[in-house]
């Protein structure tokens, strides 16, 4: 029987456990010292405090002192813990017991920074292999996205996902993890994964902004062509940043690019949260109070690196992305949302005539 | 005064009107034969039948029997009828004493045929000019494509939209009928915006066929992850059939292409008679029952030429296109909506395989 270890026991982590136990594989779940809760929780036989279900009978739970015997042997392992917790997490993996010629797969969305530089997850994540495991590691790399919320596909929802990676490891992978409900395919643009995974929770904040703007009209009438506008935007946008740091557009214009933006506006933190910005609330107040109650937007800071990245390239420029600096304005320097949002249409339209 | 005139008196041409009254053309709205009882609750000051608001004030209405004074001398002629009236509207508009060098705006989205052969509607449009309006006609040509629900559009929801045609007069229309309200942008691929404009509502119906499918569901979940999977399918599938025709995939990737399936998808007649498919409904009833109740679904019809426009092409074969094969089985073979569905994801692995 072969071993996988998935860590963090969060939202995603907990949820790939079905597709996997499903596939009668030997799945350990390994929960963080922010878990412990979770897993004491699913010890108990009950539900999962964020999915609302019971995870598989099958699956071994280990809790943040034991990450060595979740990983010891897994010929996969899933890093399902948040772009914050990927380093530490990593590190004390990678000084595990881990088996050499493991696979893994992240499923951590967002950017790390490293001494002033902002990276993509698996940029970071090769400099700590070649540091911790040597030159000669064996590791294989695979990054995931797509449309993939974590409760659905607890729940049965039918659902893709797109794995990147090298040409021959993303097609084992996903061969390994594929069942009828999480259906997985293979890419080998790792960047355009990772950055259209990582992007889409900052265009999705406009998309809730949008949403809280018309939230309070008196005339009962959608406001689908503004945000589908928006909606357009950000992929052209997203398109424009994954194909300057290397990725494909292709990606982008898929299933990790649409595919994911699609879902991620379609409910969720990060629209949320740009609701509540919409409505008038400020930016740092609003994603405070969702903290607080256990619902952390993560496209929030990641807008802040996603700008840092941008600034990094030297063939790329913020005005190229007048939504991205909208944003910038409206969520990390409370400009009036009104106000931006006007003057978007008009920096949309310069750029626009320029191309 | 400029003289605008706008042919069809439905949802778009009315809504149209908002916008060109604001810029203070004289706005001539003709209703066809089938829209004479709008025209009649028009002139009685009550509130258009379809928009549900009273269109402005200065709006100069005709019924079916007086074209010709709408259009003369017009320098602005919107086509706003259906694919359906097209060809017979636009031959009364070619035999009256229109204006020689005005510019047509086609809001009319879908395919017409003509002795068998399925054509785009600018492509069947310069026919008739070169046959009624002779070689010399001054006739220029523009389509309109992009986000816009015409109901949004009449109560100022900010809408955007594209107008593809020759580069000069692309631009020269967008400037004249630009607001603030409604943001036209010039692009000079008229293939990939009509193109796009017509596929969007069959697109549509299969997202819709998703809603249908989990809505008896017992479980409380979204099925975004599904749709989203959908979206990014039909976005592939267009790009494919756009560029395959002539057009351009940053057409499809922009406001024409994933804006309009957007906010189309978001809620409107192609996506209900899907979610009616979806649960289990005929159909050809589901059309029917729709259509009785004026909820005409403009892609049921534009699903059977969009199949008969690809089996046009010589470069293009109908099993590349899964979701559009699935989707013709489904709507005009009947058969079953599930079983259809699982081979879709089976199809569409091929495809992926192959690219």
């Amino acid at each position: 029987m072969k071993k996988v270890a998935v860590l963090g026991s969060g939202y995603m982590g907990s949820a790939v456990t079905f597709p996997l136990s499903e596939r009668n594989y030997e799945v350990n779940l390994w929960g963080t010292w922010l878990d412990d809760e979770i897993i004491d929780t699913c010890r108990q036989g009950k539900p999962h405090p964020r999915l609302g279900k019971r995870l598989p009978k099958s699956i071994r739970l280990h809790d943040s002192e034991h990450l060595s015997q979740a990983v010891s042997g897994a010929e996969v392992v899933f890093m399902a813990v948040t772009s914050e917790g990927f380093v530490p997490v990593f590190k004390r993996f990678l000084e595990s017991d881990f088996k050499k010629e493991c696979t893994v797969v992240a499923l951590t969305k967002g950017f790390i920074e490293e001494e002033g530089e902002i990276r993509r997850v698996s940029d970071r994540a090769e400099r700590m292999l070649s540091e911790f495991a040597g030159k000669d590691s064996a590791v294989s790399w695979v990054s995931a996205g797509g449309p993939v919320k974590a409760v659905e596909l607890a729940y049965g929802i039918p659902t893709v996902t797109i794995y990147g990676g090298k040409e021959q490891v993303a097609k084992q992978s996903t061969d390994m993890i594929r069942t009828d409900i999480y259906r997985a395919f293979p890419c080998n643009d790792v960047i355009g994964v990772e950055l259209s995974s990582a992007i889409k929770n900052v265009y999705s904040i406009a998309l809730g902004i949008c949403d809280g703007m018309f939230k309070h009209r008196k005339v009962n009438v959608r406001h689908d062509n503004y945000k589908a506008f928006l909606f357009a935007s950000a992929v052209d946008e997203m398109a424009k940043i994954v194909t300057t740091a290397g990725g494909k557009k292709r990606t982008v214009f898929g299933q990790p690019g649409v595919g994911d933006l699609y879902v991620t506006q379609a409910s969720g933190r990060n629209g949320r949260l740009g609701e509540l910005i919409g409505e008038g609330r400020k930016p740092k107040d609003a994603f405070e109070l969702m903290k607080k109650n256990d619902q952390f937007a993560e496209g929030y800071g990641t807008l802040r690196y996603t700008k840092r990245f941008i600034e990094q390239q030297s063939d790329l420029e913020l005005k190229s992305l007048p939504l991205l600096e909208t944003l910038y304005r409206i969520v990390h320097h409370e400009e009036a949302v009104g106000g931006e949002m006007e003057r978007f249409i008009e920096k949309y339209r310069c750029v626009f005539n320029e191309q």
